[in-house]
């Protein structure tokens, strides 16, 4: 039978909200599982099912725009790293600024890599066969596929888009520009866009 | 060689702005099959890529409600069937309210069938084991597991809450008087809930 470490029984006890010596009892009976043994205290109706999982681990703010009457709407978390600084003008000015951008430039991914391995091969064998198609020359097909898949970023990743208010600074600048007024890091964690009528 | 019907062609011009003949010729050489046809026409650099398939098939409104001085947010996507009544008092009304219930009450789904099969199976096992370890007998354990899951529901499922205004009132017939007072079927297609923090 494995050793059941302190840490293990306060990861559970913080999970469930459940006793130290059920907490302990569970995890020996499913040999420190601790999935498993939320569900054996489940069942001994010793856990609070509800009990949040994870803790807040950053500062920031949630920020909503309504678009275009009520058909279009956005909600974007940006993060930043003391809630004092969540709390300035300067912070609260890139949040709307980047639900208005996010609103009217339709990104489908926060940053580069956040685009699907699979969705990027799919797009590059395209502009491949586009340009290879045009004839040119095979020692610049590279430098063109590449200058394809730049411009892709710069339709579909939020922080490569140029910014809906001056087009010659992208949403990447905006950012870095409030991280140097604020000092402190900040990074977009999430959006979601809603457009009605889409899901249907 | 399968025969491309006038409904195919129509579907690729719908999604890709290509050409009748252009569409006809892709459809032919990917045997019908839409999406092969759409990259075939993009490796020709005769489709919009950017072009978007679906359009909107039904009318509502868009609400967001920014909760806990922007640490909670919420978007919420409402249809009713014209544009007249989405842009009712009455339907305003209720997309507010449904985003407020949202942020406080946090539901996971809008409706029962969202619940996963296999999340309601593991609640059901739960609360069987629960059912049994307490000694129930055999004839009434059914029912008490039912009586389990319609609570699960009423925590878990949008439509199930009871509203936060009034607890003896579920979400769902506060859109059912809605309905009453707009004339007009109203359904909530989907919705978004960020705290910050919990995505890290």
């Amino acid at each position: 039978m494995p050793a059941i470490s302190a840490d293990q029984v306060k990861a559970l006890r913080d999970k469930t909200g459940a006793g130290f010596m059920e907490c302990k009892a569970a995890l020996t009976e499913a040999s420190g599982d601790v999935e498993e043994a939320t569900t054996i205290l489940r069942k001994r109706g010793l856990a609070q099912a509800a009990r949040k999982v994870g803790r807040s681990t950053q500062q920031g703010q949630i920020g909503a725009y309504i678009h275009a009457g009520g058909k279009i709407g956005v909600l974007v978390e940006v993060n930043c790293e003391s809630d004092f600084v969540a709390r300035t003008a300067d912070f609260q000015t890139l949040v709307k600024e980047l639900a208005m951008q996010i609103a009217a430039a339709d990104p489908k991914f926060v940053r580069r890599e956040d685009v699907p391995a699979g969705e990027l091969d799919h797009e590059r064998a395209i502009y491949r066969a586009q340009v290879e198609n045009a004839g040119k020359p095979a020692h610049v097909v590279d430098k063109i596929v590449e200058g394809k898949l730049n411009s892709y970023f710069e339709r579909v990743v939020l922080v490569d888009q140029p910014s809906i208010r001056d087009g010659n600074v992208k949403v990447s600048a905006l950012i870095a520009q409030t991280v140097a007024k604020v000092g402190e890091n900040i990074t977009v964690s999430r959006f979601a866009r809603f457009k009605v009528g889409e899901a249907a």
